[in-house]
């Protein structure tokens, strides 16, 4: 495998660092190593990189104020320090709501706090995977301390209009803080949360091409948080751990260039991620798109293979080079199937079956032919060794395949 | 400044990244950059590349078994995840012991927990910066959740007898845990936690010639703890978040180069560092010794200038290029005197004029002696300016000088 050519339709797991992005961070691994805290200029010129990275990550999540930008090392430690830094800067409330299909940095921090007497609403999605808004409002109420709720799905794509929510809970109870996970629609879609009345919004780097291992969270001036990891002064208080320069650097590069690039997500991305989605269901009869929904991020189809099985579809892509996945890389090694499909109602026949592709603005037409011709050899291969023939032979027909 | 030589003499703030640590991350970027928890082979080869980084830094520490070894993105979070996750793994015991020397992420914590209801106990140091071990024994008790002690003061660079203190405390109450923060021993001095009874010990890869934003936490196999950063199943459920593939390789290769290098420290590192701080001492009549205790790290030395201001020292430093500081990178900014020198009882009179220098294996015998040749130019010219000219003439003479 090593050496045979890899089709990356992962990037909703991890993207490749841009080349540029990897320039830009170069120097500050050998050379302007200085620590940004010390008081000579070859530290202090260390600190001035930050601030201008701060800058640009403030116009990618289009804020309005480069101090409500601090800087993780994950979405998760951005995700973990909202939500506790929320509650542990006041503790008069002690409900809290989120989505049932958050990714597991909220989700499984939502059933630790359950542990520790929080009292917490998990809202449902319809059959496409969009959000019961209603569900969620009915939800709020005057001990409502925090709503939880991701951008756009790690695994469908689908985008909730966390702008609208944030505003209708907010005319609720005006107290109710708002933490939106961006890490899914960041890179994908425009971010502006200066207009909104968001509190806090989570990004990842390594989703748009910066390298694993920083991240970075929007927390409004007026919201106050109290610190995940306490120690030294940096980020104002909020972080404490000797900054690391090179990534954040390498972020802000890369968050310029995909702020620039949204348009070839929307046009050219787009464009390959339904062309591969309209050729695998028209050529596979046992494929089913798992979401239709109109409002999704351009890059990500998920698509489930009935009477199949998820990790045996990937591993025979695997022989073929193409990376993709069944589920979120962060709940695999579980044999559980997904639990945003569940939510959704897939049919149990689907459910173990059910592959995300996802692309990114660096994958070419030439993977996405060669995707289309390999994924319909690999499906029915394992559908003639599949214990289910009868059922497929009906579904064939049903589809008027035969 | 940008272009003129840096005399490096500040490596208990931050290193160099070596550059074969460089080599060794970079096809994790732009080549190798799956997701370890990927199914297919690109990314299951970064899932064993950390796995192979772990066995390195087992070895590092000394320890028994890779599964021991958590991954962090700094010092200050592997301080953070094993004093809070002992905490809440446990409740049953409400009281913790420290030392007055802790670096920040450690003490700011425990004012944190003391405002949440611990009691804790602060232990001094005496005027070498040597703990009081019988002040610290006599505050165990049955309560004693857990004792944290660094191994190595980041400012004076004075060893604790930590294997000791654990020893002994485990005796008075077994049940009591013990972290050490060993960031500022990690590469100066072998570490060998197998043998001891310490529970965790923490260490930061940018003082070693890693990058900044990497770290780690020993945790004995047999103590639990709750994780900081809750979301996915990485590291064994104890630290969510994609790995940082590159800078965990990069850490490895830099434990393994520190703990070949070891000797170097023990002969050439202390040679250089010997040398300077005889010199600084003989030729500048108002500079003192901080610490002159048996056991230190080879690499550190803080001197203290009687009667001068330790930032007006800095800024004239680095008109020359060099880079020392005064306190701890993490603390500066404030204009508060350090307060471990404060636990020491250093005088008032040189409190404010205390520099620390730290070397590395990196430090050439050429910038020590151009170290040596600068420093007395510098403090002549600061005593010059001193309103304290009655004092240091006193001083001058007192000491032989005129």
């Amino acid at each position: 495998m090593t050496d045979t050519k890899i089709i990356y339709l992962d990037n909703n797991a991890t993207t490749k660092v841009d080349e540029e992005v990897l320039e830009e961070m170069l120097p500050y691994f050998t050379k302007s190593y200085g620590n940004p805290s010390s008081i000579y200029e070859f530290g202090g010129r260390n600190s001035r990189a930050i601030q201008e990275a701060r800058e640009k990550i403030k116009d990618f999540f289009g804020a309005k104020n480069a101090k409500e930008i601090l800087f993780t090392a994950s979405g998760s430690e951005s995700a973990n320090t909202a939500i506790r830094g929320i509650l542990n800067a006041d503790k008069s409330k002690n409900h809290l709501i989120t989505t049932k299909v958050e990714h597991p940095c909220v989700l499984n921090l939502h059933k630790q706090l359950e542990k520790e007497g929080y009292n917490i609403t998990y809202i449902g999605v319809n059959s496409e995977g969009e959000l019961n808004k209603d569900e969620l409002y009915n939800a709020v109420n005057e001990k409502t301390a925090l709503v939880s709720c991701m951008y756009a799905n790690n695994e469908t794509g689908v985008i909730f209009p966390v702008e609208k929510i944030a505003e209708k809970v907010k005319e609720i109870n005006k107290d109710t803080k708002v933490f939106v996970d961006a890490v899914q629609a960041a890179g994908k879609i425009k971010l502006d949360v200066q207009n909104t009345q968001i509190d806090m919004m989570g990004i990842s780097g390594h989703k748009f091409h910066a390298p694993k291992g920083v991240g970075a969270l929007y927390i409004k001036s007026s919201t106050l948080i109290s610190p995940l990891i306490i120690g030294g002064h940096q980020e104002n208080g909020r972080r404490a751990g000797t900054e690391n320069v090179p990534f954040i650097v390498g972020m802000a590069k890369a968050a310029q260039m995909a702020k620039d690039a949204l348009g070839i997500e929307a046009t050219q991305v787009k464009r390959l991620r339904d062309k591969l989605e309209t050729a695998l269901l028209s050529k596979i009869y046992n494929a089913r798109l798992n979401s239709s929904a109109a409002n999704r991020v351009p890059n990500t189809t998920n698509i489930g293979f009935e009477y199949v099985e998820g990790e045996l579809i990937l591993l025979n892509m695997n022989d073929y080079g193409i990376c993709a996945s069944s589920g979120s890389a962060c709940t695999s090694g579980s044999l559980d199937p997904s639990h945003v499909l569940k939510a959704m109602g897939i049919p149990f026949t689907a459910l173990h079956g059910s592959i995300r592709f996802s692309l990114s603005r660096y994958t070419t037409e030439d993977e996405i032919d060669y995707t289309i011709e390999k994924m319909p050899l690999i499906i029915n291969k394992l559908n003639n060794i599949s214990p289910f023939q009868k059922e497929l032979k009906e579904l064939k027909q049903r589809k008027g395949f035969i």
